[in-house]
């Protein structure tokens, strides 16, 4: 048996996780946790896998604008979905969050949950990241995985809370982090309820986004989905000060950690300057001034993928 | 050690699940179910406690306008709570949905979710039942909290899914069933994130109803929160019928079951003719068709609660 977060250096941020983690699951301690309660929810982009240069959720979104395309060449035609299939980067980098909206919502809908989910499924498990040529799923931090690993031997329920969408998330969930799908909280758009030709009930993905996960749609969507605060949570960004707060607002022992992208040989470097998923100055305050671990990228991770 | 469903009597029902439930956690068997996709929901409302003559989670909201029109007088000149408030039976029988709703929306917002929880908490372990003089909770079937159990013993994650507030059944959700919060999937209403005075994070309930969970909406709901087609649903009434088609449209192995009311003497007898939960003869007849099982409360059941 390897020791647990074997990944991770000595240091500041693996002692406090283990202190936490030993001290709630002891029912000698003062800061024991009920293992109901035990509820332990993780951002995915940028916490457990590689967010740079561009999500995985988005790059499967444009490249089914692109299948999409094909069958309809109507849609090269059109804005916003002209200036994505043009593949000038700049001009979408400039996108607005509406318009990235209606992408979503044209590439995820029309289609059964079923048939989306081998949509998605095909993609993960061929598409490659552009710096480092392996799939998506390859680029999961291994430190991450132990942690989630520790922390159900310890009798914590592992939550995914992202941004991705939740029908995209879970086709992979399982087999990747170990997480069910019903404990996969995400991006939603919605379904009709129907019967195919055969007379079979089938539902169908609607061009309806019911909620983006992030900001303060995250404690919101955990309330909704879950249905208790968080003991521990884990964040990298603007985008996971309300989970963070929200977990750390609950009674008794609570754990708030940020993953710092600060290794831009092994990984990247990147911060408050940041448009995807910035981690500003003031929630660095805040994580010193609120007592939230910062785990370093460059030193508390002796490895960060599992094929270095 | 107790045999699996002891309150069960020998009889097809009980023969058809043990059957279903032995074959598909064989491996060997061609019916056998990955792990991950043993899912099983359960309605609340006449499924798996005791629904006449009023849905416990309707008291509880009548009670509370109450309590709320005790500090604020002026609801009992306003509708639809001046009708609520009366106590006049056939009138408060004759309110719409819009009119339940918007008393619904009074009473499960204001507070925060914290308070919330508390309020009903504290409702759900002092109100009795009119008839049987007892909590609601013991209320609960005596048979279902075994199926439950058995189902759980070979590796079937149990959900409800319910007509009721999800923010109310969670309250006892684990108490009552050993179902854990998140496994709790009913109807919901809208959250607020916000500070207290003291800079804590909090969600606040809003007047907003996002989705009454009932017929079609069960089956959309459980895919939003579940993200698995059911291999096995249980059910009671027409509320229920979508859940079942969703659950049979899946492959592979699929089982499906209604609660009949028919023991006027221990419980109710109640049919077509029910305002409430209807089994109308339409259900009965696809049931029938499609191989759904039907148990009845008067054959199939030993004993219906744990006191008795």
């Amino acid at each position: 048996m390897t020791a647990p977060l074997a990944s991770w250096n000595e240091g500041p941020a693996k002692q406090a996780i283990m202190a936490f983690v030993k001290e709630t699951a002891d029912q000698a301690s003062p800061k024991f946790v009920d293992p109901l309660a035990r509820i332990a929810t993780f951002d995915q982009d940028g916490t457990t896998w590689v967010e740079q240069p561009a999500y995985a959720q988005m790059m499967f979104t444009f490249h089914q604008l692109g299948v999409m395309a094909a069958k309809d060449p109507k849609l090269k035609g059109v804005e916003p979905f002209k200036t994505v299939l043009s593949g000038d980067r700049e001009a979408i980098a400039k996108l607005t969050v509406p318009e990235l909206l209606k992408i979503v919502a044209l590439t995820h809908s029309g289609t059964t949950t079923d048939v989306f989910q081998e949509i998605a499924h095909d993609w993960i498990t061929t598409a490659q990241h552009p710096r480092f040529q392996r799939l998506y799923t390859d680029l999961v931090y291994e430190p991450m995985l132990e942690l989630m690993q520790y922390l159900r031997a310890n009798g914590y329920k592992t939550f995914i809370v992202t941004g991705g969408g939740q029908d995209f998330v879970r086709t992979y969930s399982e087999r990747v982090y170990g997480v069910p799908r019903d404990q996969v909280v995400g991006s939603a758009g919605g379904t009709t309820f129907g019967y195919d030709a055969s007379g079979r009930a089938i539902l169908t993905k609607d061009p309806k986004v019911l909620w983006i996960d992030d900001k303060t749609a995250k404690p919101v969507d955990i309330h909704l989905m879950i249905g208790r605060r968080p003991v521990m949570a884990f964040g990298n960004s603007d985008g996971d000060k309300h989970m963070l707060e929200y977990t750390q607002g609950g009674d008794g022992a609570r754990f708030m950690l940020l993953v710092h992208h600060d290794d831009a040989v092994r990984e990247y470097a990147y911060g408050p300057e940041s448009v995807m998923s910035p981690f500003s100055d003031a929630l660095m305050a805040q994580a010193r001034q609120r007592g939230w671990v910062v785990a370093s990228m460059k030193n508390d991770w002796k490895r960060i993928f599992a094929w270095e």
